[in-house]
């Protein structure tokens, strides 16, 4: 017997699955005995009734007839993607959770459920349930049960979220087509701020913060626009300049944006809010009239049209600003925080 | 810009996932530009037709009326889970990949796709090809399509495989009934003889390397036992000494296995092939008549009575053996590998 801390090469790691409850009084299958199941209890604990039927080799889920299963993977890894000093182990669940429900949201989709698999090292068993509080938090927010997962021993914190949905009307990146208006949902510039406090050794302000730590997938948001008439959707995970390219080459289209249009917290530039990563808010393709007929803003969620597509190819920047961008967009902005 | 090898934090992990096609000249969706991106082509290139429409936030599948989604998520990682020095890298992800298409078969469900998430360290980058055709060859034998999955930088190699499947008839762990007899798929012994040589600095046998690095997901059995009566079903992950206990405490029932009808390998003792993990075969619960009807002795895999299911909770093990398996036997076998 090895402790839990370094199982045995060959050992395999526990895990988590939905299955249908086999008695009225439980919803889970009953877990066998042994150390490397305490975490899995440990985060059930946490989860109670958001976690259903654990304890099966899969998850058994219904998928809605006339509606096609949309399914995405997203890994969280400590010193990739972040650092511990920045969040606290509930946030940094939340964040995880809530960057791989944003590809539901950037797809039109309703989710159906997630997947939690967990690499777990020495030092942080101890705060796992923190993590498993911030992973349960996002998917209470979205509506997603917590359907299976499994855990692992490992050197770094890694969360492999995997999220299904479901739609009858799914948006690619790839259906925006000549004519159509670009949109963008919510306010950018924010996580990109934080990040350049951090990386400084400076403490980010409270609001910059708050957009890195606890984004929100835009999942009604996405529903709606699917239903409304978006042609094409994705998710702004590398900063819009860049995530307009994709847009644009998924397309066969060309993007044309003006920066100064650009909605931004303030103080941010248009050119800093085109660079801003990890921002989870959508970017749309589609007809003017999904600005007039838009519902969130009363919730405070607003939708700018910021551009057009026509017939071409590649990203044009219009503004004051956009000589800046193109003059040190020779790439692409993936890496480009500092 | 940092180097794809030492990505900035907050950089987003490249994704693949599954989308209609959206010209009919090609199935992927074109990905932008960027070091950060070249991984995921030379794995797409290994893949060929068997990736789908990579590109979009999120993989598009149809679940057929009728049935219900199984899913399940399974990670092998380096010095957890195996050691570089024991397997080439396409055996490491061939390995891997079935490890989660087994659940798919435990579910008596088939395969619809497969999602893979790769973590991966600089000195396996020159050998990601290698890793990426493993899996494509584990997925080719199951007739799985990739359809996803992301990519990002790490300490050491993991791989978390999300496997998604459909069944109308799901088999649970937990439905095994007084009076079942108990079977279990193919023949035991060889994957911790295999260990046991390795831990102790030696070669394993041949047979013995082959049954733990390319073990088979019983996917076409696992369908025929759940419509041909099967009543509870799991693969042999921890042992099936520990395996039989998970059976017998979800289903609410006692387990009764005589070691000496276990099938095993040539020179393995029915204590040891009870105690044998990453099996990968089937331990099924189900009428008599299934040994009778069972197709696929003349393929190669028998599936043996080894014991019955009754009134009751445990596992009694019968047999001259079991008496020195009973004796360690404190808590479980997980840990049980030297």
């Amino acid at each position: 017997m090895n402790p839990p801390e370094t199982p045995a090469v060959g050992a395999r790691a526990h895990r988590l699955a939905h299955t249908p409850a086999h008695t009225p009084e439980t919803s889970h299958l009953p877990l066998g005995p042994g150390a490397e199941f305490d975490a899995v209890r440990a985060m059930l604990d946490v989860w109670g009734a958001q976690a259903r039927g654990i304890g099966d080799d899969g998850a058994l889920l219904d998928v809605p007839p006339g509606t096609r299963l949309v399914v995405s993977t997203d890994t969280s890894v400590e010193d990739v993607h972040f650092r511990r000093a920045w969040m606290t182990p509930e946030e940094i669940g939340y964040r995880a959770a809530m960057a791989a429900l944003s590809d539901l949201a950037a797809m039109g989709a309703a989710p159906l459920g997630l997947l939690v698999a967990a690499t777990v090292p020495t030092d942080w068993r101890d705060v796992l349930t923190e993590v498993a509080r911030g992973i349960g938090a996002a998917a209470a927010a979205t509506g997603s049960p917590i359907v299976g997962g499994d855990v692992t021993a490992g050197d770094r914190l890694a969360l492999g979220i995997t999220v299904l949905g479901v739609t009858a009307q799914p948006i690619s990146r790839g259906g925006a087509r000549d004519g159509d208006r670009l949109f963008v949902t919510g306010t950018l510039g924010g996580p990109r701020r934080a990040l350049l406090a951090w990386e400084s050794g400076g403490v980010p302000r409270p609001e910059d913060r708050a957009r890195f730590v606890a984004p929100t997938a835009r999942i009604a948001a996405g529903q709606w626009l699917a239903a409304h008439g978006a042609t094409a959707m994705l998710d702004l995970s590398d900063g819009l300049a860049g995530d307009a390219a994709h847009l644009a080459e998924a397309s066969g289209v060309r993007v044309t944006i003006d920066l100064d249009r650009l909605p931004r917290v303030e103080g941010v530039s248009g050119v800093e809010a085109a660079r801003s990563g990890e921002e989870y808010e959508l970017l749309v393709a589609g007809p003017a009239a999904l600005a007039e007929a838009w519902p969130f803003a009363a919730a405070g969620l607003p939708l700018t049209e910021i551009g057009v597509v026509s017939l071409g190819a590649g990203v044009a920047l219009l503004g004051d600003a956009a000589g800046a961008l193109r003059a040190d967009a020779h790439d692409h902005f993936r890496h480009d925080i500092p």
